[in-house]
Parts: structure tokens; C-alpha cells; sequence
């Protein structure tokens, strides 16, 4: 057996290290009812392959994401922003090609971009854009980039867009609540298994939870074409959560009555502590009517 | 890039056709707050490889790991009995080797055998057996296995154990009641994605549930070495769930209090409805002391 199978499953660096690509067969427990890969899935393998681009970039620390100038300072890169456009959804078995690079956001933030594309047709099916801060692991506040970050991570920095600034969300996501949602769950209590190495609740998870509150009939007849999440507090496993959405026809007014079954949906959602309120994700979703 | 890459991502037969092996890495979202490979992440590992082998059969047919004949009879496998037994868990990154095969288990059953490799040690760290029966797909109701079907499978069966029969752990598993259990989780909830493809919770996620009245400090301070789920029953997702568990050291009485934290513990579970309380599986698991 060659190692070039390995290296093919790990990933590697392809454009002059500029870009970091790797493949992955949706698996049959990365899909849903609808036997396509969830957007959960879709999430997990963008978080992996931005990771296995850092740990293979060279400059990698001991945590996850971290450099190692990072690691000196007890510094961990957090999510505030992820957008993910989807155009076709694969199945069990289906090769997928995922690429990722990273660029500057303002002066004290990061971009992280992907697409993924079907390894077949090798047309782009999906493409998704995220916002990095800089966080200190044990106060957990905000902190500036330190030079030397910088200058472990800029010649990696290509300035390229997955999502044209135009097509990128960028309306501000309302805040929903008792009385603007149409939906809201509550009593919803992370499990074991939704922590993650660094005993938060990782990222992905919260997508679950914010479709607790969507309708059965949209998540069975309708495909969930765009997401974009904002992400205000971290959340540990002793919290308990609630999710509220509210609807409406994606063209068409705000009362949230669906008179058009054929028509796109647009929700906006909101995921906050049950106890105090506080807000932990904002959310909004665009469904598509699946053509019988 | 070749094709042999794809073969590798997918599997292959080993061994005259009697093994199918399939390679996976440790993906970052795999892992557990303790960094290693959950005990959900192998049963998945395990489930992807037992279709995979099916699909590449040349006898598969449009069901998930059901054959021809099996799909032309609306007929479909479902898992009775699964023994899972770990030497060491794997690390994100990790490149793991899957082996398994099947056998006759009485004249109505098959039995599906699995054991991991560490692929750069070569050495098995888990093993596990499982024991499948026929049902009807739409009357819910166990059948025979046509000859039709027997005559699909049977080339493919071959007589070795993963586990040997001394080691299976036989023993009947109690059924634990509100007055025998030393914990009891109501109101468990299954999610829309713990829904899979055929509009029932999949088999693995019961773990999740299982461990959810397993104290923290067991999670925290022990190894979960051994696992062995006894399926009862379907669940769909508007059943609501209560999970029991009941511990006592493995080798002492069976009063439940942990006096000395260094010995090995040995659970009993029960995963039921809450409102009739109809058993859905029974469990028990083996836990192991880290040393620090």
C-alpha cells in the first residue's frame, strides 16, 4: 500500500499552498431522512478541513486551529460568522472535493472560505464563508492579533472570495423574540456527546437545535438551500436552551402564514440560555420547496 | 489522480472475497471531550463498512445493507444483539483498518463480525460481533430467511470469530426497574437528525441516550472498554425516552456504592418509554480507571 493513499485522505496543499484540498465519501450516517448529507454534515467536514489545513500548514500549535505562537499565548481562533450556500446536497457514497484558504478580516480578524465540489461533475455544489476572532483561552475575552501571529499566518492570506460580497447575507439577522417567533422550544439540554475537546459545545451542534424549532412539514418538504449563524456565547453542558423561529414566504410579507406551499422560505432563528434569555446563536435559513 | 485513491476511500475485498476491509481516519468531530474516538464514532465506523461490504457484493439491492431478493420481499436487517469490545481508542488523525464478515447464527440469523486495526501498528483495538434477524418492512414482523436470500449470503459466510464465544459475554443482562436502577434521566427527546434514512432513530444514537445516566465522573475519570446493547424494540421520533442505569465494581457486591474508585465498574442499562415503559434495549458496559 502506498502512503499516497494516506496523503490522499488527509489532505494536501494544492495552487502554490495558497489552498488546502481534501476528499471525503459522505458516509451513511452523515445523512438524513431524505438520504442527502445534512447541513450538520456539511459543517463537520468544513471544520475538518480547515483544521488538517493548519495542522499540515507547518505552523500548527497544540490545540485545535491554534498556531503555535497562538499556543505560547493561550490564544484559540473562535467562529463569530459562518455562511453556507447549497446548491445540491450529495448522497451516501458520493465523493466530495472540499477547498479551503484563509484571508484577513479587518485588523483583527480572519476569513476562512470553502467550496466543495462533486468530485465527478467536479461542479461547485456548495460554498461557504466564515469570520475568525482571536480569543484568550482562559479569560475568555476578545484579543488583538499579536504580531507574531501574523506573521505565521499573512503568507498563507489569499485574497479570493468563495460567496461574491454581493451574494453574501450581509442584512442584519433580527432578534427574535416570545412574541415575534412563531415557534420556540424549550428544555433543551446539550448531551455528553455534543461537548467537544475543549468541553464546549462545538459550533456544529447548535444547527440541531435551532431545527428543533422549525415545522416537521419544512424539514420533510422543503430543502435548506442557505444558512448563516452568528455566534454570541459559548454554551456548556450545564445550560439548558431555547430555540425560537419565526417564518415567512422569502419575497412576500411578514406574518409568518405559509398561503404558498411552492414558494421559498425564509426563517429567522434565534438560540438563547432558558434561564436568563441570553442570546447564544442568531440564524436565519432559506428552504426551497422540493419539486415532487 | 488515480483510481486506486477512490478504491482506498471505499474498501475492497480481502481474503478470497470473505473479508471486506475499508480504511477511515479519524475525523476532529469524531472525538470526545477526552480526545479520543467515541464509542458512537466506532459503532458509525463499523455500520459504513457492514454496507459497504453489502454494496460491493454484486448481491446489494436499493435498501440499506438488504440484498436483491431481500428488497424484491420488502425484506430488511435489523440488528438484534451488539458486543463491542475496546483495547484503545483512537485519536483525531488516526488511520484506523477495518475488517469484517459473516456467518450463519442459528438457521434465521446471520452473524456480522468487525475487528480495528491501528494501521501503522497493525494491532487489533476493538473488536465486536453482532447478531442480525430478518423483518418484514412493513408489517414489522421478524421472518424467515427466504432460500432466495440464503443463497445470496451464504457464499460470503465464513466460520471465524472476531470474539472468541469464552469471551462474549453471555450473560443475561437484568432488567433494570425504578427501584433497582441508581439513576434514571427522563424526558429524552429524539431530534430530527437522530432520524435516518428509513424514518427511525438509528441504532447508534441509543448510546448517546444510554450515556446520559452514566455520572459525569464515570465519562470523566474511566474508559468505556466493552458495550453490549440488547435491541427490544423500534423508536421513532415522538417517542420520549427515559434511560436507568445501575453500577456496581466489577468484581464486588452489588450495593452500587463505589468505595474505591481504582477498581473497574460495570453497568447495567435500560433505555424505555416513558409513558408505557416498553423496553427499547438493554445494555451493559464496562469501565475501565484511567491511570493518571
Amino acid at each position: 500500500m502506498e502512503p499516497k493513499n494516506h496523503e490522499y485522505l488527509m489532505g494536501r496543499f494544492v495552487e502554490n499552498r495558497f489552498v488546502f484540498r481534501q476528499s471525503f465519501v459522505i458516509r451513511s450516517y452523515e445523512i438524513g431522512p431524505d438520504k442527502t448529507a445534512t447541513m450538520e454534515t456539511l459543517m463537520n467536514l468544513l471544520q475538518e478541513t480547515a483544521l488538517n489545513h493548519v495542522a499540515s500548514s507547518g505552523v500548527g500549535g497544540n490545540g485545535f486551529g491554534a498556531t503555535r505562537e497562538m499556543s505560547i499565548r493561550k490564544l484559540i481562533w473562535v467562529v463569530t460568522r459562518i455562511l453556507v450556500q447549497v446548491d445540491k446536497y450529495s448522497s451516501w457514497g458520493d465523493l466530495v472535493e472540499i477547498d479551503t484558504w484563509v484571508d484577513a478580516a479587518g485588523k483583527n480578524g480572519m476569513r476562512r472560505d470553502w467550496v466543495i465540489r462533486d468530485f465527478n461533475t467536479q461542479k461547485i455544489i456548495t460554498r461557504a464563508t466564515s469570520t475568525w476572532a482571536m480569543m484568550d483561552r482562559e479569560t475568555r475575552r476578545l484579543s488583538k492579533i499579536p504580531d507574531e501571529v501574523k506573521n505565521e499566518v499573512q503568507p498563507f492570506y489569499v485574497n479570493r472570495a468563495s460567496i461574491p460580497p454581493q451574494n453574501s447575507d450581509s442584512e442584519k439577522i433580527q432578534k427574535l423574540t416570545h412574541e415575534t417567533a412563531h415557534i420556540m422550544r424549550t428544555g433543551l439540554a446539550p448531551r455528553w456527546s455534543d461537548m467537544d475537546a475543549n468541553q464546549h459545545v462545538n459550533n456544529v451542534k447548535y444547527i440541531g437545535w435551532i431545527l428543533e424549532s422549525v415545522p416537521m412539514k419544512i424539514l420533510e418538504d422543503y430543502n435548506l438551500t442557505s444558512m448563516i449563524l452568528e455566534y454570541r456565547r459559548e454554551c456548556r453542558q450545564s445550560n439548558v436552551l431555547e430555540s425560537l423561529t419565526s417564518m415567512r414566504p422569502r419575497t412576500c410579507g411578514d406574518d409568518g402564514e405559509i398561503t404558498n406551499e411552492n414558494s421559498d422560505l425564509e426563517c429567522t432563528h434565534l438560540l438563547r440560555m432558558e434561564d436568563d434569555h441570553a442570546e447564544i446563536v442568531r440564524a436565519r435559513s432559506v428552504w426551497n420547496f422540493k419539486k415532487p
